[in-house]
């Protein structure tokens, strides 16, 4: 990029006048605050806190608020949720500090030293692991999305944030070994057509995996975003199946039972199925189709008239996002959003679309568009198909309504 | 990928023989243990914690081990700086709690409420920008690496583990705005040349930066793997030019003075320069050249006779890294690792190659390639060029001595 020194003026501020202005605004109050240059502040008059007070960090106390989204007066939290801050975090990567949670028998306490992988049934040679040994096969490093498939249910739409509607979604740089990798090692039997995939947690949590997808993308993980997993993420070991709804990429994993049939566990029948309306039920719904979420402005945030940046963060199930189309005109118009790169298969995927606000009310809806042409749906044509029985995979558009005020609320409520 | 269930096993298992030998002993001695299935472990028993008993996540207390380095027993701990466990990470992204730190005057705890970032000097229309102006700017995200360029110095080899050697780099996905933009608000005129930025900490550290750079891809940057910057590194703003030495990336960014000649700053004259065997001083050393280490082995560690796989990271900061050669006979025979996709420019690059060791003592090391074709150079070669009073911009290969034992050392003590 060359300087283009010889540009007047008024070209060089094409890009945010909105901003310009406001700034120029606070800038005539800043000047009289005791902490703007080139006054000096408190903190720079003495020393401040010394290298490795913390030898593992944490945030500043100014973003005490950014935390997990964890509903109040439940009866029980052993299986429950907790939800990523979306409408606080930039980029694509979510800190493992604030990755959502959804745990059926609470978070077990594992000491990897005696905790043990058995892949067993139709297979040559079963195999017990220990983790040294799941750390000594080849390894790989992916960036994926994990979304549970209950985000949000048919009925919770009704949130006010953006993480009270889609925080069930997350993404991370996951490190670990092939699946088919291991289980080649154990040498598949002919019939074997699934893997039955069980964490050591209190629930068992257990779940059918198609041999298929074992052999193509998945993972056994044992890091995520460079460090190893969290408790909450499944310490010491998990399943990664890309693109999958969250409840399959089972946590604290200590068994693999490869199989001609699936399990049927509960988490395949009683729940994570769907009710159709004549009666059926959907059911192996592995994968997470495309859906969007602007991030900013969203529900409860405030704007002023001027330049905003619209953004907020894409994904699908299927592969790579291929666009993102954003209305900040309730539909009526729709505008091509631009794509953070690198843009990665079965990763979050930021996109932003420069937005003057006139200070009329409006609604802002994004739009996603993935590598197979798939279109996010609207909620009233997702449930012209799936009626209102169902309650997981609900990908709809999500409309913030913006009130003259400049307040944002969810366009559902 | 598809599966291939007529595979003989033998065919099934060509990818860690080394590894299926040690699992078959290991298995052996685990179906005897308590917690192996399909015994059923302690934790499995009783419900585990709560979902949300950790709004803010933290790893598990069996890896209470994965810490900063912070070295121990300096006379003071204002102006120094801790390292990340290399040795403990899997693929590129630094978790923000173990990201390097190197403070000059301690660490600040900043109001971002109250924080100003002024832009003045050579320019047509002097701003102060509050935080919020700052994020009403046009955003963008980009995973680069973080270097001190005192990483190694050249005296400081002698370390044992690879963090000891090169734990003052990192990498992160960084959002912010483009300083180009920022300055561009402001309007330079034609005699701008450089910016110099300071810094609110105690030390108010203070760098000069060239204006072909700052138009080009820095950043102004508030956002670190999603949340916003740690107190360690930054908080609330600081400056991101990829590629370049970490102490000009100044944190707690207040000041930007547009000049037309360095600052001539204590950073960029009593530090920060090499003498070279001449008597002259190599100033504005601003590039951090290509560099790799091998992180697994790594010192410290020990390995068995058998499969093993060599992994480490590789950056340059003049762009992508083109590949990376591994030997395994102490540096008669180079093979091409394995780089992990997508392989970014001025970020850790994760490279990988499968060994089986056997048994014979033998020195192992790495040597990164560019995307400028520069080849990152052995110590020998380092200082034929440089002498030995230099200090920073010590990219020299690093060498990890196997003892028979399996014992793992750093090859220069």
């Amino acid at each position: 990029m060359t300087r283009d020194s010889d540009d007047p003026p008024a070209r060089r501020r094409f890009l945010v006048q909105g901003a310009a202005a406001a700034a120029a605004l606070v800038g005539g109050r800043a000047r009289a605050d005791e902490a703007a240059p080139p006054a000096i502040p408190d903190w720079m008059k003495t020393p401040g806190a010394d290298v490795g007070s913390q030898t593992y960090g944490t945030p500043s106390r100014f973003e005490a608020d950014v935390i997990r989204n964890v509903p109040k007066g439940l009866k029980q939290y052993t299986s429950a949720s907790s939800r990523t801050p979306l409408q606080d975090l930039d980029g694509i990567l979510t800190p493992n500090g604030l990755f959502y949670e959804r745990h059926h028998g609470g978070i077990p306490d594992i000491d990897p030293a005696r905790h043990r992988l058995m892949i067993h049934g139709l297979v040559e040679a079963p195999l017990i692991l220990t983790m040294d040994d799941i750390r000594r096969f080849p390894s790989e490093s992916h960036i994926y999305f994990l979304e549970c498939s209950g985000n949000p249910g048919f009925e919770a739409i009704k949130g006010k944030t953006a993480s009270d509607l889609v925080g069930l979604v997350s993404c991370a740089e996951w490190t670990g070994v092939r699946l088919a990798t291991v289980l080649r090692e154990a040498g598949l039997k002919p019939e074997a057509q699934w893997v039955v995939a069980e964490g050591a947690d209190a629930a068992a949590l257990t779940r059918s995996i198609p041999i298929d997808k074992c052999l193509d993308d998945a993972l056994l993980v044992y890091s995520q975003n460079g460090e190893r997993l969290r408790p909450q993420q499944g310490y010491p070991l998990r399943v990664l199946l890309p693109g999958f709804e969250g409840n399959m990429n089972v946590k604290w994993l200590r068994r693999l039972n490869v199989t001609a049939q699936p399990a049927y566990s509960r988490e395949e029948t009683s729940k994570y199925t769907d009710s159709m309306p004549d009666g059926t039920a959907r059911q192996f719904t592995f994968v997470m189709e495309a859906k969007s979420i602007i991030t900013r402005p969203s529900g409860t945030q405030r704007i002023a008239p001027g330049f905003h940046e619209i953004t907020g963060i894409a994904w699908s199930g299927r592969g790579r996002i291929r666009g993102v189309q954003v209305t900040t005109d309730a539909g009526r118009t729709w505008q091509e959003a631009a794509l953070q790169e690198p843009v990665l298969t079965r990763a979050l995927t930021r996109f932003r679309l420069p937005w003057t606000w006139n200070g009329q009310p409006t609604t802002l809806m994004s739009r996603a568009i993935d590598e197979t042409g798939y279109v996010q749906p609207s909620f009233s044509d997702l449930t012209a198909v799936r009626g209102l029985k169902s309650f997981y995979h609900n990908n709809a558009t999500i409309p913030w309504r913006i009130a003259g005020s400049g307040e944002v609320s969810n366009g559902y409520a």
